[in-house]
């Protein structure tokens, strides 16, 4: 490992067997976690991140089940505990007990079902209060998935290595796509490679990868960042086969101060060798409209040019 | 460009057409978006931000979509699914349905019209979930506008070039109009121009103005921020005419944490060169009050006087 | 003011008549505000901020004005728009038209007064909507009335002048006043005298008083604040009567991490001459009870004895 | 004390008896506070914080309390105060009035019991108000305790010192339990020893101990913090028998920014002298599976093997 302790993003740096890409497309990681204790389990946290086919399911669910063990416990409570339950068949009433059972728990009591006696009385108040606490937590819950911070951010399809100054740079152009505010954006930059293998290991090897700028005040239009490949940049001498061969990914975090949600909100992308195009420059993704305004093409953010080098 | 790369406040710097002023008296950036995928859309966020009278357009019709959806639900499932509907023509039936409706999804449930059967009270079932997630719905989106934080600092409606210590300086003063406390602000300030012609386009230039001071830890009073105007600046040298020639526009950028919403916020504000007066100094605003009080007067925080140069 | 520029914490210098202290016992500012734009006006911050009898008095009037409003209303659609409203007298008649606004707007809708015909329907409809949307904003506030987060330190009530290694130090002392965790505590401490006289106004001075340690990263006891009153500070050689007449005011900013609200909080307090006990020296605020677990004492925070110097 | 202050995490440093463990296992502080003004009582802070038995008592009884209160002024308005109530006993016609208040509390309203009269329709009123204001606030603490951002670090039972480039280190090792991303995570390590005594009191010694690396900007998998123990550490020279006999505690606080709650969240946890385990070194706790995907065990983390030393 030698003096020198390497840059470490928080991944791995030994591992021994092939692995797919570390950063995926939509910025989450390509780690599963198992072994977690069951006190790991964060209810809040599973259900505001779970697909909204999960969570649909799950509120029905948990209303339904309500619905029907109050039902069942009024039905069990005899024809006279809930007026205007009586019915032909012990099924009807059921249904009807049901039925009771759902105008409490919504609380919409239309009073053509009522309950009756002591045990129904109380039954029923029980019933709305749950309901009432259950929308509660449905409510925070249905609202914490549809208000959570996110930003937007469009990156181009590739980065592309181009004559910049004396020398060349990495670049690499990203937009907001939405019109909310972003501001104070801060960058980081880092390549992954696989440089060898020790003891019957493949290692990682990560190295920071500076940025001429890596912070702007505003991002009302697109931002390209900019890596100039100079002598104290890993990768000084290397081209296309080489980052292909240590099967490189340049690995990026981006974070900013979203002004709608007045929270930082993050984004990680990463584009692997055979995503990076050499020899190439962006072309404009913007123009200026007929009554002097700017109009962000957000279209275009990837369009390049190849130069000649 | 050089070698030494121009400070990039996140706005372009090419550009090929006469522009507006960068940044709108309202904080607001003068760029328009097209070309962005329908995945960037963020509803929450787009129903925070949208005018009063469209938010209040999009609940109404939300409501009353909800609301005819399931009238006419309850119409087609027969006279007697809704006790209390009968009608003598189909037209009032209808709007009987509409009313039991309405008394379901606010789950006001007076019982003078009551579901009856199993469709009509699965379906009054469903409008009360209905209805219940979508107030919540409304509802956060409702405390989210109206409870979404926001300072309001006054900026002087002119910066003034005034002497300042042996040479001369850019002011200006802003104030918070509101009591609640903004600490720690933070302030940036950076001049634009147009410098040049480059292939046919234009080209702007950033420069940062160096504030005297750029923080204060509290603020409640005036604050002025002086950007003295030495070797360094890009306004040395420069007069009136010089900066209009160039088109400048001073822009600036103040943060801070607002303690009632315990919360970062930031404002933006622009001066054009048209709007800086030379040779004036800004008087007193605020005064001492019989009571030893201090009386800040917000209508006085852009007043200045011209002085002999 | 000369060529190095005082450090000024958002007070202003300059001023023309007796000042109470800049900062009140319950760190409030002591600064009115006056001709403030009807445009900064924020209607949420204002009634987060107002007093708990203002509040009620709000809450309870915009309900009444409301319920009053739709009685009138279906009051005056006539005797049948609302079912149950019949009374011998029309002052009897437009009471239970309160009582059925009020059943309405609350969503409670016993029916025994119901509304009857389009008119009367459609209204009851919008009251229930308002009502919906009414009390989802009183929620918001209600719950951003009591879940404010707010430090609660306690400091105490004197500052001490004390022999400290070779020298003397100010020190004062400052509590956690509630279980919950404060973490990464910082601290900032200024000195504004009165320093003197220029063209009539008498002038602020303002300086940092430097901290033996600005920050601690826990604070579950207490954390005593140290000045090393050594040759750089604007405190060497100076005496009580010295402090006393530049009406000296020691400004306190503390700022921390509050785990439980998952924000940081502010706290600041002052010190006057007169409140600063010279020669003095902090008697423990703590003990170790019989299990070995340590005992914070909140009313010892401000002990202190008087030393020999 | 010496001349060069102590680091002093914000823990007391002088005491007068034997101490428990400074850091709890679950990271809170063995600290109990008394003689707090009633001022400081923060009912939010206070009903957020309680237990879950509490919590379901507190609100219980609120429902029951307030129930049972209109209920008896329901009752002492008379038999027609409440349409329905009418009952052969007394008890009865109270019980009567208790399920009629629970209908108005809750808003469920079914008209088969209902208010009659101006003092029972302005009653039930304001319990409508009350109900609906009441469980505003519930909703918001229900809300407020189940989505409380929370860290959950996984923290190896045991410290090691272990072999590390040409001499020792300090190493503990991390995970994060839960699937949700912590980026930008930030360490900070101190040792505690009881150094000696003075005037009768034991004394405390807090050092920083430096970490190789004391940030990640992304935690996917594991992170291995390291101390190495050169001349600058407080450990340097030190066995297992010295760090008993100095009662040492090593005590680590970590913080890092959660992405699902969009919040800063900290962890504390301490190693005692008898949990730090010499001569070992841990082993894997991730593999790579058939996919090519990276697989975190989290119930290796703490695994390690001794090793020769």
């Amino acid at each position: 490992m030698g003096h020198k302790p390497a840059f470490d993003p928080g991944l791995t740096q030994k591992f021994d067997a092939p692995l797919r890409r570390a950063i995926n497309k939509d910025g989450s990681f390509n780690v599963r976690r198992v072994g977690a204790s069951w006190r790991a389990f964060h209810p809040w946290l599973h259900v505001v991140n779970m697909g909204w086919s999960g969570f649909v399911v799950l509120v029905v669910g948990f209303y339904l089940a309500l619905n029907f063990g109050f039902a069942a416990l009024y039905f069990s409570l005899g024809a006279d505990a809930v007026i205007g339950s009586a019915a032909p068949t012990e099924a009807e009433r059921l249904l009807n007990c049901f039925f009771f059972s759902g105008h409490t728990l919504t609380t919409v009591g239309y009073g053509t079902l009522a309950p009756h006696g002591v045990m129904a009385n109380v039954a029923a108040t029980i019933e709305a209060l749950v309901g009432l606490l259950g929308f509660a937590i449905i409510t925070g819950l249905l609202v914490a998935r549809v208000s959570r911070p996110s930003a937007r951010i469009q990156y181009s399809p590739n980065a592309i290595v181009a004559p910049y100054q004396d020398g060349t740079a990495l670049m690499f152009r990203i937009a907001n796509e939405r019109s909310n505010n972003l501001m104070e954006l801060e960058a980081q930059v880092m390549l992954m490679q696989v440089v060898g293998r020790k003891g019957g290991n493949l290692e990682r090897k990560f190295d920071l990868l500076a940025l001429e700028r890596n912070t702007v005040l505003m991002f009302p239009l697109t931002w390209t960042l900019v890596h100039p490949i100079d002598e104290n940049s890993a990768l000084y001498g290397k081209n296309a086969e080489d980052l292909i061969a240590v099967q490189a990914e340049i690995m990026i975090l981006v974070k900013g101060f979203d002004e709608t949600f007045s929270q930082v909100v993050h984004t990680r992308y990463s584009y692997r060798a055979d995503e990076i195009v050499w020899g190439a420059k962006f072309s404009p993704a913007f123009r200026v409209d007929a009554t002097g305004g700017m109009v962000l093409e957000l279209d275009k953010v990837g369009d390049h040019n190849l130069v000649g080098q």
